[in-house]
Formats: structure tokens, sequence, C-alpha cells
């Protein structure tokens, strides 16, 4: 018998934990049939957790929001996905939960008698931006696809309807850009495929408030700017204003803040990589280190 | 060695055939992860497809539009469609063809380079409506819940975006309607979970236009209509006259023609299944003993 190899990652399903390669969805879930579910990622650096207990709050309220019940304590999923962390052996990485609504018994078209299914898994990091595109700051396009509006589906429950993201991140990418930036029905920017955005105007900063995931390193961007005097607007964005920013950056789970130097092809600002933005980016990761927010893996 | 079980269904996946509780996606494919997937039902009656062309032609031109090839012939899809129905023996089904992205190289989030997923499956035909409500009408609500606009994704393509129908859906169910339909930004009334609309004002058919997917079985009642004289309209159907109509029905793969008897409680027309919708569910079924519609499963 051979062992199990975790090397490019593990997940836990329907009781188990199995090499990542392994780890599937039963295609007549509903999770996957009418993308019925919520997640969350939370990563790991250097041998701990970032913001753990936020990442776990926000999922338990996505599936709450969705009706989903994963079926476990707060406690319980902690113990999963550090145990999925552990077996892959990684120390840093990218960590998802997530909730699925199962499948109703045969014939019911009734979501609620289906039986909720709680998944898991731990892969290494990802970034959303290659080392290049972080030093040389990202070439962003912004899209005419409108994202998914609230009155639609609830954006601040993190869910997997991502086609509007996906179309316009094609467009972006044929177009030669490196990720892209959806706008909502009024022609302000609101996110792009699983990051936020801020733009700096008069050494403040400016994000949109509305149609948006309440990104947890968009929080903590607010913080860190709170923590040193930096007056932080939470309000609609005009794609106009970002394209005049002083400086721009996203903010995510996949990198942290990563900073835009071009929008549609046009320099932002000097067109170098910001002064607040290299600051905001560096309290980012020494607060990786900060017992408020670093939850050491028990490897 | 035990033969398969495929008395509940079979389903084609990487390459085989299994039973259809044991097929699954990986975690990791986008089609689950972004619902980045393309699909499209068709059904088997009494040993024949019904519109197998018109429901092949639709599912490829929906995997073109949101760039997914499934990387087989038309031909070839026929043959693994016909396959899982002649395993599963099933002599009426409900029979599903969908394409995933599948997953980009590791550490890419380049969807273009990913390698898509063809997959299929067939089950026992599903019914929208059970025998009861079939037979009173159903009783519907209209969700204040708006249907994803077509400027965020396009729903002529058909696809697993459904959260808005899932919680339109729960919310009609806790106040004890049968389905739901749901509302654009406009207050007109678009589509439901897996079905269209009509209404019967004066002799004439009303269905909504735009923001919908263009069901094969709403083609098939504009065709019998067509050929028995009866005016149709696609246009804005706002609720309110949906409301006020003579009489309402759904058009879908899950069961035809299905007539509406109440929305928001109100009984619409005389509260009783309508004359027209009774004549068009009849010719409905007697269309898939036409030639021209049903192509013979070869047992």
């Amino acid at each position: 018998m051979t062992l199990p190899d975790y090397s490019q990652g593990a997940a836990w399903q329907r009781g188990s934990y199995v090499p990542i390669a392994q780890a599937s969805v039963p295609l007549t879930d509903w999770g996957f049939l009418r993308s019925d579910a919520a997640y969350d990622v939370v990563t790991v650096w250097d041998g701990a957790f970032f913001r753990l207990d936020a990442h776990l709050e926000r999922f338990l309220r996505s599936c709450s929001r969705f009706r989903l019940d994963p079926g476990r304590s707060p406690e319980e999923i902690v113990a999963i996905l550090e145990q999925c962390v552990r077996l892959a052996g990684l120390r840093s990485a990218y960590v998802e939960m997530l909730c699925t609504r199962g499948q109703p018994p045969w014939g019911s078209r009734d979501p609620r008698q289906a039986a909720n299914q709680f998944y898991a898994f731990a892969v290494p990091y990802v970034w959303i931006a290659n080392e290049e595109q972080r030093r040389r700051g990202l070439d962003v396009r912004i899209s005419g696809v409108q994202r998914i509006p609230p009155a639609s589906v609830d954006p601040t429950a993190k869910n997997y309807h991502w086609n509007d993201m996906t179309m316009g991140l094609l467009e972006a990418l044929d177009a030669g850009a490196d990720t892209v930036l959806l706008t909502d029905a009024q022609g302000n920017v609101v996110e792009g495929p699983g990051f936020n955005v801020f733009a700096v105007r008069a050494g403040r900063l400016v994000t949109p408030r509305e149609g948006v995931l309440e990104g947890i390193t968009r929080r903590t961007v607010m913080e860190i700017a709170q923590s040193q005097g930096i007056a932080v607007e939470a309000r609609a964005l005009p794609a106009d204003e970002l394209r005049g920013a002083d400086e721009a950056f996203l903010s995510t789970s996949g990198g942290g803040v990563l900073p835009v130097t071009r929008i549609d092809g046009e320099t932002v600002g000097s067109g170098e990589v910001g002064a607040m933005t290299q600051r905001l980016a560096e309290t980012y990761w020494a607060w990786h280190r900060d017992p408020r927010y670093a939850t050491p893996v028990r490897y």
C-alpha cells in the first residue's frame, strides 16, 4: 500500500482527508449544478493563519445568508483546516472552507430538504500577481461587463458566481492587461476576480462601498490606514476617479496590497509603484507576525 | 466483481461511464470553484429524445459564448448521451450535457490555459411540478429578488448562476407557494428556476423577451401557437399584467406546459387550469411523437 501523496495539497471531504488531486464534489450536488454554495479563504503565512477568526466569522455569515449549514462548530472547522495544512506540510498556504447545498431527495426541488456538505482544502499559497507584476505594478483593464448587482446576489456573502469576472478577465487578458476591474450599472468600479480596489488621492484612500465583497484584506488595509492616521472613504468610486488617482492598488488574500500602475494602457500617477502603496504593503506583511492576527499552525 | 449499478442513472466523466452516484467533478475545477461552465438538458420521452438537435445546438452556442470547448463533435456528444440513457435503461429521462473550464496549470489565473472538460449524465425524468400541482395549477410567488441581468451574465447561454433563483425559491416555499418567478430591475417578470413564463390575454400569448433563457420548450410553445394561428408577443411582461392575465403557464423541459392558477395567493383568471393552457399542453406532448422532433434512442 502506498501512502497518500499530500505534497500538492490536502482536502477534507465526506468525513475524511484525501490528497487534493482526489478531492471531488458529486456531479449532482447543487453546489455544482446550481452554484449553490458559500466559501471563504484564509491564508497561512510563515506557519501561521492570518486573521483566522475574521475569515471563519465571515464564512459562517455567508452560509447563514444563503441558508446553508456546514454542520460543524467553529472549533471543528479550525481543526479540519489545520489538519489540511499539516498533512500538506505547508508553511504558506491558501486554505479554503466551503459549504454546498448537497442534493434533496430524488424528485424534490426543495433546497430545504438537502443535507448540506462541508469541504475544506489547503494548497500552496496563491499569488494573484506574479513577482514581476508586483515589482512593476499591475496593468488593469476596466471592463464593460457589469458585476452581478446586490439586488440579484449578495456580494458580501462569498460565492462562486464569477461568470462576469471570468468574461471580463478573458477580455482583459486578450487585450494584454494583467487583470480586470468590473463596474456597476452606474460606471463605478466595484471589484475584480479575487480582490477589492483602492485609489489614493491627496494622501487619502478611497474604496468602493456597495456591490463588493467586504474583503478581510480590504478591512486590514483600512485598519492599517487608521493606525497610521490616513483617512479612508468607503464610497462609490467612478472609473475616471480611479484613472486620475495618484496611486491605485488591489487588496487580496492572494498577495496583500498589489500596486496598479496602468489602467486601460494609461499610467496611473507617476506610473511607478507609489509610496503610500508601498508603505501599506509593508505594514500588511508586518501584521502577519502580530499575535493579534497570527494563529500559529500546530504542525 | 459486482457489475456497476446504473439503475439510478449513468454519467460520462473523464473518458468513462459510471453510475450516477459515483459521478463527480474535481473540487479544484473552476467549473465548481468559479461556476465556470455551460450546460444543456434534453429529455427522453417514451424512448425518444425530444428536439435533440435544438438542445445540442444551444449547448455548443453556450460553450462558445463562454469560450469553453467540449472537445467533442456533435456526433460524439450524441453517442455519449445515448449511451448514458441506454446504460440507465431509461424510457423517460433527464439528460444533461455540460462543459467545465477545468483548471489552469498550478499558479496560473488564466482561464485560457485550462483544459476544458465535458461531462454528461442521464437520470429519470424530472418534473418541475408534481401530479397534484399539475392538476390544480401552480401557486407562484413573484419575488423581489432580481434575476441576474444580461449586462452581468448572458442568460441565453445556459449556466449555473442560480443563487438569485434559489434565494427566491426559498422565500416562495416558506410562504407556502410552489415555486417562484423573478423580476428584472424594472419590475417585469423574467423567468424562474428552470422555466420560462407565458401570459394568455384575450386569446394571445405574451412571454418575456429579454433577460431570459431562450427555452426550447418556450420555442416549442411559440411554434405550436403559430401552427394554430395563435398570436405570440415576445416583449417585457410587467408583473401586474401577468397577475391580471386570463391564464398563465410555465414552459420547461421538466414537464412541458405547466398551468399557473395562483400568483402571490390571488387566483389567475377563473382560478382553474385554462383552456388555452390545456390545449397547448396536449399539443406539446403530441409533438413528442412527431418524427420532426423525436429521435429514437437505440437501446
